[in-house]
């Protein structure tokens, strides 16, 4: 049985205040004999490990390394090989627009294409990954000129280098599998792009309109020497997801500064605020609204982008600076507080991983003294052994005395 | 897949002894920074821990705190969310009664109504938890009564102050689906009771001889002061559930002093005795029927009793007069012996608790030398990890080699 299934009907009302901290991509690996958190001088984190319960959580299963999405429904409770969140809609939440049920998101690459006879041949499928100003320019001129394709609004939203996304809002909601269409990016240069391909007869309709952007896209960017072309990948819908407070009985608020976050925390029917500035100015809006909600969701993004990039002595830096403003957090004295990340982005390998995360939970009700530090190898001694992440919210409730008992 | 039905095939005949011995809610939580187990003095089961192999067990999910039903259906290698023991059925197996496939078993309470204008309405939902004589007295005034409503025998079991349990004995099997019915307690007070609703055609004549025994009771009752109505909940058949010895080829003695641990082993299809007296006396009755079986449950109440009243220092002494009387267990040298809970009840939470509870299992193969004691803590460093309740019963057969090799 699906966990929420399980959770529902026990759900019970509470007064009680819980915090889940995400430090992206938290989990790290040894370099010389010691892993980020393992580096990293963090005296407060290692306190509050002790008298918490600790342990390790699998964000999908052994082995596999999730995205952004999947990490974050795991931590949220919603089982992520049931619910995807596609990756047009997450490029789409990332780029700061807010979707609806009536969108068709779609991330873009500019291309570069050649004709050879009849045909059109994909040349350089990123453009030669021309500079973010010129393609936010061609973006807004693509814009100022195709504003409307048949019945759906076309939305275009400049990214870096060669990528944009497209959102085709319809005027009505639409059919499940209307977001079935193959990605026109044939992966391989010298190929032709492939036309939009409507899996049933659902997506039939969007794929016309995908296929009218693309001719209106060319036509408008024949004089461009690069980017004279358009592939569309990641078709997505909204996915049809249960809302966390539906689910939760929990008035929840997502605070964070990177807009694919609280994009993810919008589709589940989150309250959002974009703080400006640091992990000190989040705890200070945490302060600012822990009377107006019960469950808060806190992100901190650097620990991510700085495992991206390799470069462990940063990821130390933010684990510390976080670690010197968690006194902030501890002074409203949740019942329930959660640290951990939504996957592991180790500097080692430069990018999200596999790797199990810590997760420390501090309440009232749990053992502690199992685990001296917030890393790890500590984490594994801990009370929570090596756990799934859809297992944390449901220890949340449990500890904010939010769950009935199962069964007489 | 189900355990069970990856077992069964599996299994093979032996004449091995397993003990299972269920402290009920043994699991604590610290309080000045011990558990009650840890609190304990159990030499004894100190050196059982350290020469066997030890774990915890999660009896339904992380978070979820089970009843009794669940957690013991779990450690008897049952899914409890598969199977589900109904609240009807609990209650009447607690009052000590027998049920078979025609009866529907539920809860009641003795309420107090009014009646304004041509409205009967609901003024206490458990009239004044009047005393359990009175409550007695007027059980057996209404059994003496009303004896048959239609075809169905009306068993009245009393209970503890306003509560009450009602068996409808049909003279025929009950189908599928006849227990469907929505309790007719309103939940609050102010409002009409509801009338009995049967969800399909299955339980519309159980509804009816429902509602007649409602009438036929408040009329009988229109004299009292305050238990002058009855309320209906947790309609519930006897559930439809593999015996024990077909999936795993043993024969199975329950001892317990407690009429509902008995019930639910006699629904598993053991067979049971209820030694007068406490440990020493259920010991004694394990010593005498040793050769009688090859399974045996040894069911110990008190550690719950205390853990639900909030008696720290109440339960380390059932502990300890546990493990005072553990040798005997011990001289009969089992080849198998389990001992654990089915769910935790720290004195700190004064009720049951999510948390996972503590096993050990001594056989000739195992490792120990893991955990020095029998604690929440010790246990965490064992051999058998964070597993499931269900795991229980497969180790206890794997350890009593009575399992066969999984394919070729």
């Amino acid at each position: 049985m699906n966990d929420q299934e399980l959770l529902k009907p026990l759900i019970e009302p509470n007064t009680t205040k819980l915090v889940l901290v995400v430090l992206d991509g938290v989990g790290g690996l040894p370099v010389n004999g010691a892993s980020e958190l393992e580096k990293a001088d963090a005296p407060n984190l290692s306190l509050l490990a002790n008298g918490s319960a600790c342990g390790l959580q699998v964000p999908v299963a052994y082995g596999i390394t999730p995205g952004s999405g999947p990490g974050h429904l795991g931590i949220f409770g919603y089982n992520p090989l049931q619910y995807e969140i596609g990756r047009g809609v997450l490029e789409a939440l990332g780029l700061g627009i807010h979707l609806t049920d009536n969108d068709i998101a779609i991330r873009c690459n500019y291309a570069t294409a050649v004709h050879e006879g009849a045909k059109t041949v994909i040349k350089d499928r990123r453009a030669g990954r021309i500079p973010t100003d010129h393609s936010k320019k061609i973006t807004q001129m693509l814009q100022e000129h195709i504003k409307q394709i048949d019945d759906a609004q076309i939305i275009l939203l400049p990214g870096m280098e060669h990528r944009f996304a497209l959102v085709l809002r319809f005027n009505h909601p639409l059919e499940q599998g209307a977001d079935k269409i193959e990605d026109t990016d044939p992966q391989k240069e010298g190929l032709e792009p492939i036309v939009p391909k409507p899996e049933g007869r659902q997506a039939q309709h969007v794929a016309e309109v995908a296929l009218q952007f693309v001719a209106q896209a060319a036509a408008l960017l024949n004089q461009e020497e690069k980017a004279n072309y358009v592939l569309l990948r990641g078709f997505s819908a909204v996915p049809r997801i249960p809302k966390f407070s539906d689910v939760y009985g929990v008035r929840a608020l997502a605070i964070a500064t990177y807009p694919m976050y609280l994009g993810v925390a919008k589709l589940l029917g989150m309250d959002t605020i974009k703080p400006e500035g640091g992990i000190a100015q989040e705890i200070e809006t945490l302060k600012n609204n822990y009377n107006n909600y019960d469950f808060f969701y806190l992100h901190v993004k650097k620990t991510d982008s700085n495992g991206e990039d390799g470069n462990f002595d940063g990821k130390c830096k933010v684990i510390e600076e976080f670690d010197a403003n968690l006194p902030g957090i501890l002074s409203l004295n949740p019942d329930v507080l959660v640290v951990t990340g939504d996957h592991s982005t180790p500097a080692l390998i430069k990018g999200h991983s596999w790797h199990p995360v810590p997760v420390l939970l501090k309440s009232k009700y749990v053992f502690g003294r199992t685990s001296a530090s917030f890393t790890e190898r500590e984490c594994l001694k801990g009370e929570l052994g090596i756990c799934h992440s859809t297992d944390i919210l449901p220890l949340m409730l449990a500890n904010g005395m939010r769950l009935k008992k199962f069964g007489a």
